[in-house]
């Protein structure tokens, strides 16, 4: 089987260094792709640190691939050599041809399989996209719509249609006035699709500092929210607030800023349990709610709407080797607006 | 003006006590009511104990409320003396006439007028149900359908439509498996409306003690939560899980009892704040929400469907002089299920 160049984390605290990795022979219905991008999300810190638990090494990280198919199984007839495509975050649910066409096979728990840190139905480690080529079953394979450019479209298959979904969920759009906490990654095309969506899009930010950022990329207001008059001045205002940090956030205070019958939607993973005053959810019969990922048609749905409005992430483009750098810099939130690597970088290191 | 008896807190360790307290004159819209019955619901408790702060003393408490009425303004046409009525949570919203018809006044909280420990527009205190009578605009006074009687019934003023409104709302019904957490005032109420709903119901409650009255009053299914094993046995069951109690739970183990993308929802003010592990709401955007009270016209649907299934609270009737051991007995949990004042008993104290 093949060997290819990866970077792997080998325990919670090594870091990330080169090795190879064995990819599987194509089966029938099997896609190899030559990786040529993959976006850094903070799950990838997360789970090769071990921040959550259950973390399996070596961890070849990485859910955010963009690249080109480089052969097919015999059974791949609607997908060429040459095509361009992505893959997210899984890459097994159960399908059993064809583009999977369940709407809420992420939810499967049982059945779904993580494009890394995870185990595929037949026992094997997978291996995320920080690697030179990936090999996924057809039904969990996306076409990359022809607008989308490889780099900057590899982001959306995470934190794009972590966003997508719950805009779509939440009915985000005309005459809706949606809240965007927090200008990284996720909030960053949090911002630019709810825009495209036709809502009212306002950012939090903890400063002031990304202002300027936040309207070019398409808000119409800002607040710092370490100014407590932000939470005064904005009470019982938004439809839909959504947030995308994961650091502890005074949730009924975000609460307050809901009208009534709305909810305030978690898409980062946050660090914490956070606390809630059911008074705040009572009165006026508000709710928390969490979103993650999405399907397959979903996430199809995202591309095309993507590549319809123009919308891709605003990156930063660095080779593997600057992966430790790039991490520290995520760490301080000093990135605008995601990192993606390019796997070419990796004909530099040894040969498997 | 007219004075009429009551029972009153004067402070928050003072427990109730007879007084008089004055009622206005009927203005052309308003409607006299005779108190027939009051129910006792914990927010009594807790609001006369000033636990939710903001209680202004004296305080007459009752908010689920039947009666007769004794009197009308001379707009008032479509009531008649005689008349059988409930008056709820509200007396005022600021509805101009007829039967109030704006499906979220309840939300509307700075036009909102709690029927007591509240202040009407005209800054007057508001005196609940634990009187001789009570005078209420016409659109906040709910006629009692002719199969409701006015005892069982009152408890449908705040207990059932706590209940209706978010059975309707997060769509219990047939093909729907709907847990009742906690099986006192307001859960036995949950569970005769959920089983009236069509939905498949389940009793959580603490010990077993209470399995037979649950299968009795509709339930198709009965867990301990004492129990561990209850956690494991149920996860991924319920369509909607409605928590009762205000106790302190573990939210995130209810929450692994709920199907992806189904809510659990809060009906009883919870004791203190909880804990929310975001994990729990994010992988299968599940929701925790709260509900409490209904509208007006959702109030009307709720007595017209109570009446057509039948559906009353099971109570225990008390004299007004035994309020005292009533909140004693509802502070051990030991009622079932709801204690109902028959106001009849106000004519022992010494006359005004």
């Amino acid at each position: 089987m093949p060997e290819v160049r990866a970077y792997a984390a080998q325990s919670p605290t090594s870091g990330l260094a080169p090795t190879t990795i064995v990819r599987r022979e194509p089966r029938p219905d099997d896609v190899v792709i030559d990786v040529a991008y993959c976006g850094i999300c903070h799950t990838d810190l997360s789970q090769s640190r071990d921040e959550w638990g259950g973390a399996e090494y070596p961890m070849v990280p990485g859910h955010e691939i963009t690249g080109i198919v480089r052969a097919v199984g015999r059974d791949v007839t609607d997908l060429a050599v040459g095509d361009r495509v992505g893959v997210g975050c899984f890459v097994d649910g159960g399908c059993s041809k064809g583009l999977c066409d369940r709407e809420h096979e992420h939810w499967d728990l049982a059945d779904l399989v993580p494009t890394y840190n995870g185990r595929d139905h037949d026992g094997v480690p997978t291996y995320g996209g920080y690697s030179q080529s990936i090999v996924v079953r057809r039904p969990y394979v996306l076409e990359l719509p022809d607008a989308l450019p490889l780099d900057a479209a590899a982001p959306l298959l995470c934190a794009g249609i972590a966003l997508y979904g719950p805009l779509v969920h939440w009915q985000a759009g005309p005459g809706r006035k949606v809240a965007i906490v927090g200008l990284g990654g996720l909030g960053h095309l949090g911002v630019k699709l709810a825009r495209a969506f036709g809502a009212e899009v306002t950012v939090l930010s903890r400063t002031g500092a990304k202002r300027a950022d936040a309207l070019a990329l398409g808000a119409h207001d800002y607040h710092p929210t370490s100014d407590p008059d932000t939470f005064v001045r904005l009470a019982g205002r938004f439809d839909l607030v959504i947030v995308t940090v994961g650091a502890a956030l005074d949730w009924n205070a975000y609460l307050r800023l809901l009208r009534p019958d709305r909810a305030l939607v978690l898409v980062g993973m946050p660090d914490a349990p956070g606390s809630v005053s059911g008074a705040e959810l009572l009165v006026q019969r508000k709710s928390i709610a969490g979103s993650a990922i999405g399907s397959i048609p979903e996430t199809r749905r995202m591309l095309e709407f993507c590549a319809r409005h123009g919308i891709v992430a605003d990156i930063e483009t660095i080779p593997i080797q600057d992966v430790a750098a790039a991490y520290a810099r995520i760490d301080r939130s000093d990135v605008r607006y995601r990192f993606v690597i390019d796997m070419r970088s990796l004909d530099r290191e040894p040969a498997p």
